[in-house]
């Protein structure tokens, strides 16, 4: 196999509850498309881009930290010409760095003939994350690689879960289109957090991974708080309060920043809801000269999908 | 039916990554039991205490507080006589004071045909809790009301869910007969935590949750640390690094102060390892005069269990 063709998803992190460890993958149409083939010189490249403006400099590029974190683990030297059809705007908060860093390791390490495991793959998609972000957080590219909804402890080692993804389950993401870097919104992070209010955010966590195991609803809706970051973030956002309170009356399970924003999600257990949140979201936003993407998406299972060899 | 005796358990609240959160029932014959009678004084009433030593007056013992609150939702004057017998020792860490909290609303409750869920029995019980150490905490009462290990996340509105118990799970659990106030335990701890260790504690009770619906014991393993509490309340407890290293030595799950201590407790999953834990124990213990009392124990996934009425 020289060639490659792959479908790089959308997801949304944290999950009000689980700041830098949950992560959920969107389904198609939101989403990257990659092209990556061997090429015989040796050299990593991208050759072409098309969609949002990003560096088409490999050394510039996320995909080439990434890429470069595996070429440096495998050993010997094998060129890749890549195309990146990038579709998920940067600084969207919706895991655009993500798709290109894991979409990148997925795509080599298949045309070298899967020499390493799927969390290695997230270790090196991770260094993408870091150039385009500054930290190495795992909670976008897990949910790409793994497919579903994913937890990630990062310790010593990386120990994922792959959680189990209540059939009902549906996404409503807008997209207000003005840029937040993941960098700025870490920045606005206080050091120090309360006991209680960690305490609470624990309690969330149990009763959401709880809730997913059990099919139950009104667990899941219960657990979906961010009492640590959240609060300090939504300054950042715009229409926050708003939308909270538009995806609340129209019967959301819960809702909240995607990832470090300004996407704002909410999660609802019928289409219908789904889709009056999607109203709901466009009305709060109509009065406004931003410009907005409105998608609803079931989790998706898969992650990263193969378009073509 | 005027009378009921039953078997009041200990417990092990907290469980390393839940604080104010997570409990588990310990199995006989570690418990208290207790006999009560409607009389037909009206009046609320100890009329015996054997074991431990406990207040005899029912306005300075925890299950008047308790029956008091039960009693004035219920509204209409009924009298009661109770005997305590106290095995559980007051100030361990153990649920000493949930088991009496706990045991007087199931009993009572029983007696008068069951007219409160076990969510209201867990609100009375827990005034129980207040009057014993000052803070309503949910974490011992609760297993004792549901059995097994259970989840409580406490808001306005109290929510419990009775997590699944993992067919091989064993508890050592050593008590160092020094007498520790949960008030005092409470006292250590520093009002705010990093945002970082918030994190990683959130993602522990991910894992363990996950852990236990999916029985895989390396998760439940890498889960059982405690980053918020533990390092700021391990000076209290007697010999703590030594137990730490005992049990990990003897292949414990892992291990941690059982509730705000003194007694420290070691997950495992085989019989075999459980006594080896508790040697192990022991033999941190011989050369100091302090007495201990060791169990190994299953989970109690039935909690309270009514021996005659």
């Amino acid at each position: 196999m020289d060639s490659i063709k792959i479908f790089c998803p959308a997801s949304v992190a944290n999950l009000s509850c689980g700041y830098d460890i949950l992560g959920l993958c969107l389904s198609e149409p939101i989403g990257d498309e990659m092209v990556v083939r061997k090429n015989t010189s040796g050299v990593l490249r991208i050759t072409k881009t098309t969609g949002e403006p990003i560096p088409k400099d490999i050394d510039k590029n996320l995909v080439g930290t990434a890429a470069k974190a595996l070429l440096k683990s495998y050993g010997t030297n094998v060129g890749f010409d890549i195309e990146i059809h990038k579709k998920i705007k940067p600084g969207s908060g919706m895991g655009s760095s993500a798709a290109s860093g894991a979409g990148i390791v997925f795509a080599i390490n298949q045309l070298l003939g899967s020499p390493f495991t799927q969390e290695q793959l997230v270790s090196f998609a991770m260094e993408g994350e870091k150039t385009a972000s500054g930290s190495k957080h795992p909670d976008n590219v897990v949910p790409l690689l793994f497919g579903g909804i994913t937890l990630s402890k990062s310790a010593e080692k990386l120990t994922i879960v792959k959680l189990p993804t209540p059939k009902s389950l549906f996404v409503t993401v807008v997209h207000p289109q003005i840029e937040l870097r993941t960098a700025d919104a870490r920045n606005v992070l206080k050091k120090n957090v309360s006991l209680q209010n960690a305490v609470k955010q624990t309690a969330n966590m149990g009763l959401f991974v709880s809730g997913l195991y059990t099919e139950n609803y009104e667990h899941i809706s219960q657990a979906l708080e961010d009492i640590l970051v959240e609060p300090q973030r939504k300054a950042l956002i715009p229409k926050f309060d708003e939308l909270k309170q538009s995806a609340k009356k129209a019967g959301a399970l819960g809702s909240g920043i995607s990832g470090s924003g300004p996407s704002f999600f909410a999660l609802s257990n019928a289409q219908g809801t789904a889709e009056k949140i999607k109203n709901e979201f466009a009305s709060v936003f109509s009065s406004l000269p931003i410009e907005l993407d409105i998608h609803i998406s079931k989790v998706n299972d898969e992650g990263i999908r193969v378009l073509s060899l």
